[in-house]
């Protein structure tokens, strides 16, 4: 077999990114919601924003915060302010692909099903659409890996009732 | 880049674990019951059980077998005793992420997503939850890999009419 | 930890062939359908095909043409013949199992499930399978690989409305 092209990461460092995607997902499916703001830089940027408005350039999000400390301040909303009828989420990430990789510095992006089950009902198709995120490479960082910024671009402009919890 | 955060398991461990979470989706999603407990070791434990039970250490299950006899046992009844209407599923399964390696053994976890087809329907989603795994290395296995205890935790207490094959 | 049951493909080598994988879904479910028959040889094969047709090796294809001219054609009636409501697509692909490498050429496959989005609409499990591929390694292409042959076997005989654009 001939050469490989040349890859983006070295494998280990690849497989350690795809499991930080992994770990997102299992923070936020096991309901850890103080370990989801950790898993972003200080200086973050979080949005969940429907692709027609993503792709339009529109400022328009369901969800956007601009810092971590905005991130834990959601995690307080959801644990202490709001009034919602709990729900399960259950994600299912398929391979981040990296587009470009500067110093420590990664962009990526990731597709991405959510699945919901209330209590006693079955599970649906909950938000599918595709992860954009830039990453920084964190050796004090548990999982190796930090998002810079991540913008949940989603396919439907309905959401099923309210969202609650991050994608 | 900096030094990637050390990896669990070599790449091409890893990668071949990976591969037996597809090889064990694609036994089942094949219908190839026979070879379903050919992916366990002769003492293992194969549970199917809602995410409520599993987080409160309730011993309840929709399914529980404590050895490969016991899984060649349900095959026979799926074969030759059971009656009902058979069911096309196919698993989507993330990466794995292995929590810890101790000599050949493996503790890893993986969320799936199963969609279930029957025969002049369209596909619905069926049961969705994660793996909690112990796996061993196994060389004398076809995929390298054998499982000594699968939990399928699932998110929905609900199951769509009745659960026959394994997850 | 003994020795890894030796790997069909370098680490390298399976994580290109992964991404081409997610390549190949981004590519459709961005809508670029131009770029969508550059992901195969010249002289490709491209079916989308029920599982009850292709396991009984029966001829009827839900789509089937023979060659990137006929991909380019398919593309090209989308674009300006066909009359349909658009709709977008989500794919999650699981990792590709090689099961066969000779030269530059590899056997794969891989479980899919399509999500679809109508304007307006909540998400659906639109089409789920496997991808069953012939690959080359092709350094001039942009991926690294390109298809010499997919067949997508989907489990339900059941099409939601009308399959307009490429699984």
């Amino acid at each position: 077999m001939s050469a490989a092209s040349k890859p983006k990461l070295p494998a280990d460092d690849y497989i350690s990114l795809m499991l930080f995607y992994q770990a997102y997902a299992e923070t936020i499916d096991n309901g850890d919601l103080n370990g989801w703001p950790a898993l972003f830089t200080v200086d973050c940027v979080y949005k969940i924003q429907s692709r027609e408005n993503f792709d339009r350039k529109l400022p328009l999000a369901t969800m956007a915060f601009e810092s971590q400390g905005m991130l834990k301040d959601r995690v307080y909303c959801i644990r202490e302010t709001l009034y919602y009828e709990p729900y399960l989420q259950r994600h299912v990430v398929a391979a981040p692909v990296v587009t470009s990789v500067d110093g420590d510095t990664v962009h990526a992006h990731a597709s991405y099903a959510v699945f919901r089950t209330k209590p006693d009902d079955i599970t649906h198709v909950y938000n599918v659409g595709r992860y954009e995120d830039t990453l920084v490479k964190s050796p004090e960082s548990h999982h190796g890996w930090l998002l810079k910024s991540r913008i949940c671009v989603f396919d439907s402009d309905l959401i099923l009732n309210s969202m609650i919890y991050p994608i």
